[in-house]
């Protein structure tokens, strides 16, 4: 068997998250048992909710163990199995964790997926057609429930859930308005992603400021929002919301680092009627296949143009969680291990 | 024709509403035009929502405007009718504001509304059997939409609001738990109202500490909330919130008096995959007759004992007003004028 490479949690974040929260270490890869298969990772997804799981204390979902090999998305391919569900060459993607080799239990339900890769790169599967891909269609469709002509907003508008949040958007016929963070991003949204206008967050130091900007970039007002950023940027957006408008909450990426960040003025939800749902998209299994449908049609078709942000070699992941959290990456951040 | 009493409203407070907000001023009443009717109120409703519409500024509703009649809920008899809908004895609920008399338009739909007293005293129909009630109900029912068995919260429980949502969660077979201000409240919520348990949040000055209470009173966590108060209260509440709680957020007294209260912790919506709604129940008139039903129902059959403060004489609305906003009323705050 092979060695594999791996980095656990080693310590958790007092503030914001460091490089020597992490620790590599390299190990054995233990001898398939009946049913199972080893799965070698081309890519490793590095997504924001990983930040939440590293500090203790109530979250949605168990802190990620101390000493225990971070947990995450990988695609890859089979390369031994002793499951009749799996064969060598079979590309998969499951959440094999940060490291070069996995040992899955294929009968689990759900622990591994074969995918296509014809017409749809396996990269994508962690993207535009996967967990952030039908996370910002849960989001729309279920939450905010848009309506032809309706105005949307997505903070991380560039980001892996925030570009499959534009493109699900215009296919609904919505008016999309993304928030980034610099020139070089808002330009992007706005010419390859298909975003009608794209507010960089960066030139404005307050809430009432972005307001603003806002009003200009939505001149009916915003009818559905998703919001992955939280802070200043949520603050100004409640204060531009149409009545009966739905907030998706999706991500609070602004507050990880230290104290929770408040909302400034909530009694917006009662005087707009506001609708404001936070949701997580493991807990809504039966969406997916219908989700990962459309996300496949509209990447297979080109009207999702998903961008990657890639690291090469697994120790190159904490640096480049690390630049995720702070907005460095551009699309979908990815470790490339093969 | 009578001579009418007004209260107007004169100026706009600047931070705590005050009695020289108000000005008693005496008009004649004008002659009756064709399908118009003179109404005698007996009673008149005073609600916390008023003092909203007192500011200037972004709210559901459309301000107060200065100079004229404070609008509000009343109960009356019609004295005078120049329509054949309405005849001279019938007993009336309608929207005649801080007076003695008003004159409606009765084919106007919903402006003046039939009432039978035989079994419900007159008053109620401002309270259990009103806006306040169907405001219950369709926080309950509509968004909040309980189970048997869950956990139900709501904030000043003794209110108007309060003593039906209590009613009310509890006819579902839920455990209701009472937010109010002081033991007596407290007292009369368990043992008049039938809630389970009640908090006094004055025992309590930080969030963390009145949460320790509410965990005590809701061992198994909280499955829905009615909010009226804001602040502090709604922050406690959160901490408590179980996965998939419903929060309906129907009042934020305790920012009305100056700079808006923030939430401290929003990212606990996505963490605990709350939804928190705002609604203003004039809205929704298409429940009401189901909400009324209901409530009077439990009125008629002692289920719901409402409590009522009653001021006397309309000089004595504006500081009956101003206690209510302090919580110095006890169940529904109304004004007698005859």
């Amino acid at each position: 068997m092979p060695d594999n490479q791996q980095i656990l949690l080693d310590n958790r974040p007092s503030g914001e998250a460091v490089a020597s929260n992490f620790k590599l270490v390299s190990s054995a890869t233990p001898e398939l048992a009946e049913g199972q298969v080893l799965v070698r990772h081309h890519f490793l997804s590095l997504d924001p909710y990983m930040r939440g799981r590293m500090n203790d204390g109530k979250s949605y979902a168990q802190p990620q163990p101390l000493g225990q090999v971070m947990q995450g998305g990988t695609v890859g391919e089979v390369v031994q199995s002793r499951s009749p569900r799996f064969a060598v060459g079979d590309q998969v993607v499951g959440m094999g964790g940060w490291q070069q080799f996995s040992v899955v239990d294929a009968e689990q339900p759900g622990a591994l997926r074969k995918v296509d890769t014809t017409h749809i790169p396996l990269s994508h599967y962690l993207g535009a057609v996967g967990m952030p891909g039908v996370t910002a269609w849960y989001g729309l469709v279920k939450i905010i429930e848009p309506e032809v002509g309706q105005t949307m907003v997505v903070s991380a508008a560039t980001g892996a859930v925030g570009s499959a949040f534009g493109a699900l958007a215009k296919a609904r016929g919505c008016r999309v308005v993304g928030i980034a963070g610099g020139p070089d991003k808002c330009k992007y949204a706005v010419d390859e992603l298909g975003f009608d206008d794209c507010i960089d967050y960066k030139l404005h130091s307050s809430a009432g400021s972005l307001a603003k900007a806002l009003k200009q970039a939505c001149p009916q007002g915003i009818d559905g929002y998703f919001e992955n950023v939280g802070g200043m940027v949520l603050d100004a957006v409640m204060l531009r919301m149409n009545a009966f408008g739905r907030i998706a909450m999706c991500g609070m990426i602004a507050g990880y680092d230290g104290q929770p960040l408040s909302m400034a003025n909530p009694a917006l939800i009662l005087v707009s009627r506001l609708k404001v749902q936070g949701f997580i998209v493991s807990e809504h299994m039966a969406v997916w296949p219908e989700a990962l449908k459309e996300l496949g049609m509209l990447v297979g078709s080109g009207k999702l143009r998903p961008r990657e942000t890639v690291a090469e070699g697994l120790a190159a992941a904490p640096e480049a969680f690390l630049g995720l959290l702070k907005g460095k990456n551009f699309g979908k951040q990815l470790v490339k291990l093969i």
